[in-house]
């Protein structure tokens, strides 16, 4: 039972819109369902006997069950200080990193933290849907630029703010992009920073998925080529999402701000789940060996996805093709809209997240997200199989 | 290094005072000093080798390692509801019951849901500095009520009311106060409950330490005597606080808007801590005689802590008689300020909170607060040895 009372609620939470894709997390939880929907990693590929053993070694310790520093587990934050010099080229030691709650909590927090109601925020369209909820929660104005095949198109951006647009933040999930796939070319990058330092706004680099490239080295942050940007990364994509361990670099300033932010909000991260995440990152052999073998499963599932859905739907469809990451995006040429496909689709026992559930003011109603690191190659061929059958019923 | 860079920050962050409490861990870590400043339960007192055994078996399920539903694992929350039904004398289901990343994320997303800029809500003064800091996050206009022995002075609330205070919320730990040490009278639950329907507020009756009496039941909830009640919970004193497990049980319309917000937050809380809270939880008869030893070894060192601080400080100080929870509540009355007191008490190897920290409105700065939760009785006996040579110190 629960309680039958009326609660007048705040006038901003009904500017937060809610995730389709939670909502459709529940359809597809159905056993008989194969999601491509959730952006959830394959859960066959978490390293779970490693964390299993990690967190064995953790709780010998007394203080792995008490409360931590709201900053983060020193050790923890050395540790991804020490990876980021690596991503950077540049030093940056443990006091330029505040671990969160998962990155999900590093955005939540920047935005409390920089944002006033009405502040202007430039967001990617398509669009990460948890970066829109947090800045509908803190009551920014929202100014979206498209992204294309080579992440964000910054020149549109540029002629924004030389008509006059001063944002405060511009949110970008640069490599590997949630929904669309696609990677910010370098000159981009380049081009996105110096913005950023002409204008005075802050880039907030999101970035859970860029440790993930198939076949090269991760791609070079945008805060790699300037001073104004927030970066973000999380242990989720890579280690475990139970772990609920991300971080942040950022200014001091920005840091402190956070940190402040962070004792209103949950008062610290598991003390027990940071000694488990800096085990495994401190552990270089292990990681480097286990990243190996996370990209090589995510490039297998990703050619077995993309290669089923060209051979499936042939010119009715054009297929992202991913270097990284865990989406792939999907344009229909032949009228054919997902949100409408998507109900006989779960008949047929296939999820997938119609692109509508991402657009801030595009039409992508012909367009759709597939993630293929949820399932084996053989499930996502059995998938794409069930799609096919859906959309050969829809279409006749 | 960290960027030098100056980055505006949002106004309302200017408002949220820092917890002294927390600045003052940094001090009181070094360890030749015995803490009673921090609201820690004792590290020895956490069951660490049953938390050990939850999780090496929670982790043998491929699916804690992965993310979660948003409003919880179903079996905590069906765990939870049973336990809660208990407390109230009526059912809750697990619809009923949202989990989060310990109960103070539930404050804070439960004044995000409600609250906009400049609404009206009452706290108790002494208040617990991270409601305190949640309210001033969320821009509420804080209108204190004091504390006394009896909890909440409801009488003086009714009066604002009366003169037409509109409070949105009213903020109460009503057992064993943090950092009172007090627990609201049953006659003044009713009347703060009957205010509640009468007036339209909600009660957020924040309840982390209900079931740490030492000698009786369980303070019947404040929700017990009426439906305008959101109640708080939290596994962190009663299992462990490194699980970041805590809930809240309110109105259906609050705990959906709690949960969109929660999306916007953490995406969830850990599965993992989720799985051992639960297990725990549900261990019904495990769970009974660990909350017996641990009633029963709290009851020991609160009174180790105020008999030493009678024999000690004389007349010179009035002591409360903790109940139980964790803290006890000095005020002197030979004219010591224990914020003067606190550096030579630093000095001389032991460290508290003075009443100042806790203040709203009122003048307590001949107050302090003592946890006795950390420590055994024989460490809180020195602890209190160096307070006296402190204070004769620095009274001669």
């Amino acid at each position: 039972m629960t309680l039958p009372l009326s609660v007048p609620l705040s006038s901003r939470l009904r500017d937060v819109r809610g995730s389709a894709i939670r909502d459709l997390l529940a359809l597809t939880a159905r056993p008989e369902v194969i999601s491509l929907a959730g952006g959830l990693p394959g859960t066959d590929l978490l390293p779970r006997e490693r964390v299993a053993a990690a967190l064995a070694a953790a709780v010998a310790d007394p203080s792995a069950v008490q409360y931590g520093e709201t900053a983060g587990l020193r050790r923890l934050r050395e540790v991804v200080a020490a990876h980021e010099s690596e991503r950077l080229g540049r030093a940056l030691d443990a006091d330029g990193v505040v671990v969160t709650s998962g990155s999900q909590q590093a955005l939540d927090l920047v935005a409390r933290a920089v944002l006033d109601p009405g502040d202007p925020v430039v967001v990617e369209d398509p669009v990460y849907v948890g970066a829109l909820q947090v800045f509908q929660a803190a009551g920014a104005a929202l100014h979206p630029v498209p992204v294309d095949d080579d992440g964000m198109v910054v020149d549109v951006l540029a002629a924004r703010l030389a008509a006059g647009l001063r944002p405060r933040l511009v949110h970008t999930v640069a490599s590997y992009h949630n929904p669309r796939g696609a990677t910010l070319s370098p000159s981009r990058r380049a081009a996105l920073a110096e913005l950023a330092d002409r204008y005075g706004f802050l880039v907030v680099e999101d970035d859970p998925y860029g440790l993930l490239a198939f076949d090269s080295a991760p791609p070079v942050p945008v805060a790699a080529y300037g001073g104004r940007v927030v970066r973000l990364g999380s242990a989720s994509k890579v280690l475990a999402p139970a772990l609920r361990v991300g971080w942040l670099s950022a200014p001091a300033e920005l840091l402190a701000a956070v940190e402040r932010l962070k004792q209103c909000t949950d008062l610290c991260t598991s003390s027990l789940t940071q000694i488990v995440a800096a085990d495994l990152l401190a552990d270089r052999a292990w990681f480097a060996a286990h990243l190996d073998a996370l990209r090589a499963a995510l490039r297998e599932r990703a050619a077995a996805l993309t290669g089923a859905v060209r051979a499936a739907f042939g010119t009715a469809v054009t297929c992202s093709t991913p270097a990284g990451g865990m989406f792939c995006w999907l344009e229909f040429t032949d009228g054919t809209r997902p949100a409408e496909l998507l109900p006989r689709a779960l008949e047929h026992g296939v999820g997938f997240v119609p692109g509508t559930a991402f657009a801030v003011d595009r039409d992508l109603s012909g367009a759709a997200r597939l993630c293929f690191a949820s399932n084996p190659p053989a499930q996502l061929h059995s998938a794409v199989q069930r799609l096919e059958a859906a959309w050969r019923t829809t279409a006749s």
